[in-house]
């Protein structure tokens, strides 16, 4: 077999069996096959597509390149949860503790963010101390005796995924739905967890710009999932503006705490339930969603899901200080209120904008070794439907004096948009895929 | 300027400006741009093709990539022919003489044929001492003396397009009209000549398969070279059956040799007379192609043409007793006769496998590494329209006990076609375009 044939087979539009998709994936991973064959395979893959089975394949190859998790020595049923990214997104930080305070155990594992802002790491080691390595054998022990985990990716999973998103990201072909599914579901099923809650965001701040590209996406991974034999549920949540008010590393952990405090955003709270409802119902604690939302608005009534939250952080070696006191954060240098400059109702806010401007204060990496500032980010005071005068503080920009201020500000003020009329709100969740 | 932006902008069917192509070819010549981005926007291109300015823009910056010659101390107008390849192509050897023998210079650069058969250079080379390689100042000098030489390709032209052909040869990205004509025109526009006559062959044993796309690639080369400054012509023609009778490096030099002494098959000195009347007409020694064929027809017959292949062939150190006396060139040690199986007219010889079949028995290479067999081959008896009957002689195989031998007779005789009515023979030149 010869990569060129391969790659001129997809080319064609024809379809690769199972052997050699394998090959592909092994050959590279292996360094049998170089960077310039893949990423020719790569771009012909954008334009032809691919098969269910294909896609199949390449992701149970990617998986089967490196570790499989073993799971075994945690009771209980263990659901994962993964989300397509989007800005302002902290949702795990509060639906980790939720979940794990009703007893289901949380193993995640989160990438760092490449892209506008921190990723879930990254926006946990904005806590002193919070620790994020951890071999198998820790990792195991933390779940056992705590419940819960929030730990970086491990190198060891699915190493052919961790090259192949390196050469996407050189190679303009991120943007293939067969390439981000296998991406996503290759990782996933490579953390040995029994279930798996997909959050596919769409819109102006994620991935997949229209409802109909996020339904595709999360058809075809759960239609991997099943196949790979796990249980299944996916949501469809808008990233029509951002999550909550708050965007930028600390902001997003304080703001995960209050809502844990019980005074979470609307719109932030809506997809954590709807998740957690997914969670609860794949694990078979409870059958329908009314007594999941239940459930869950008890644990963060009572205080159980905060204490679950102080818990996890003190295990994982963060000082817990900082969640019974959010003042401690060092604050970035300079806050600039950004005002309104006519009447009317917010009618959008562009998240790709607010993410972008976080991006340009500090708060996010242009490349993989850039050093994240964790005080700088935004503070939505007007979201879509508030009414507006002149003048109306409409957000806060925490910055640091960095080189790109100016810029990040113009962008950020370029993010919103008004309408005389009051504009249609239409539902943080979309629909859900089973 | 990023080149993954410029590879996500021809993904997206944009068109990139001269800037821009430069950027990408320069940065990719001095190894500022890898493999793998190269790969991946040649593989965009093979998608969403070029626009006449791009791939002009292309052409000119792999002509600049290196050297372009500088003919200007060699009198008249020089006037350069290149063949997009076929099986049985012997045209430089018996055309080249012909026009020098007329008063234009011959300044012909050839490459080493990588596929089916020998490139020119690889079938001079059977002639014992022959010299392909030249400084700039021999290279004028030879030409100044003795009005023609055909050499091997300089390393110092386009290199930017050796290196793109080599990773367009690994990636599955040959077969794209714009990359195909750009690579042909920028190694013509960097030899110096003042015109260049095409030839684009089609039909089984060519790059363009049928006649839409070989006048699509001409045209296309055509433009290009009209808009870089020189006088164009490009015959279409074709290539449903070897061109003469002889296949394989000396056989094709024997037949070459036989022509110039006024044997020459039909098709072969039709093909030769009509690339040869528009290189006489673009250099302006004639207006009409009456005159120009008459002309021909007169050097091959006062031996003026032979006289001055044996000038040729020498002054490049070769042994001119194998043009007295071809019997002089060593044969190859085994001739199998392939003799028809049933009665009838031959409707079509696949040249596609008689060019794979010289190929295994060792007259072609794999890869640019392989050495060549320069007495193996095939002479084809039979040509289409002939009528045979069971157990007539339709080709004879020249073998050296070769590993392939098997399959290369198996795959020979499997090219030849039949029907029992006489086939309408189409003309050998299909279409000129100016």
């Amino acid at each position: 077999m010869r990569a060129v044939d391969l790659i001129r087979k997809k080319k064609e539009g024809l379809e690769l069996n199972d052997e050699e998709i394998r090959f592909l994936v092994r050959g590279y991973t292996e360094h049998d096959i170089p960077d310039y064959q893949m990423s020719a395979f790569l771009m012909a893959v954008c334009f032809q597509g691919m098969t269910d089975e294909e896609i199949l394949s390449l992701t149970l190859s990617m998986r089967d390149s490196g570790k499989v998790m073993d799971l075994g020595k945690i009771k209980g049923q263990k659901i994962d949860k993964h989300s397509t990214g989007g800005i302002g997104d902290k949702t795990t930080l509060v639906l980790s503790p939720i979940v794990a305070s009703l007893g289901i155990p949380v193993t995640k594992m989160s990438g760092r963010g490449l892209g506008y802002t921190g990723g879930t790491v990254d926006k946990l080691q904005s806590i002193p101390g919070y620790r994020c390595e951890y071999t198998t054998d820790e990792f195991i022990d933390q779940v056992k005796k705590h419940g819960i985990i929030v730990a970086g990716q491990s190198d060891e999973l699915a190493p052919a995924d961790r090259m192949i998103y390196a050469l996407r990201d050189a190679t303009g072909t991120v943007d293939s739905i067969p390439l981000i599914a296998s991406s996503i579901m290759s990782k996933k099923l490579s953390s040995g967890c029994d279930g798996i809650v997909l959050d596919v965001t769409c819109g102006s701040g994620a991935f997949m710009k229209d409802e109909k590209s996020a339904r595709k996406l999360a058809n075809l991974m759960v239609t991997i999932g099943k196949k790979a034999g796990k249980r299944m549920s996916a949501l469809i949540t808008s990233m029509d503006e951002p999550l909550g008010f708050a965007v930028g590393n600390s902001n997003e952990v304080k703001e995960a705490v209050g809502a844990l405090k019980g005074n979470g955003p609307s719109d932030l709270m809506t997809v954590v339930y709807g998740l957690g409802s997914e969670m609860l119902m794949l694990a078979g604690i409870y059958s329908d969603r009314q007594s999941c939302i239940n459930a869950m608005k008890k644990s963060v009534a009572d205080g159980s899901a905060y204490n679950k939250m102080v818990e996890w952080i003190s295990s994982q070696g963060g000082d817990a200080s900082f969640l019974d006191d959010t003042s401690k954060f060092p604050a970035a240098t300079k806050l600039t209120p950004v005002r309104a400059l006519c009447k009317g109702y917010v009618s959008s806010i562009d998240s790709d904008m607010i993410g972008k401007s976080v991006m340009l204060l500090g708060g996010g990496r242009k490349k993989m070794s850039d050093k994240i500032d964790s005080a700088v980010g935004i503070k939505l005071i007007k979201k879509t439907g508030d009414y507006v005068r002149p003048g109306d503080i409409i957000m806060e920009i925490s910055s640091d004096f960095g080189p790109d201020d100016d810029e990040a500000i113009h962008t950020a003020a370029n993010a919103y948009h008004y309408s005389d009329e009051m504009p249609l709100k239409s539902d943080v969740i979309i629909g859900v895929i089973k």
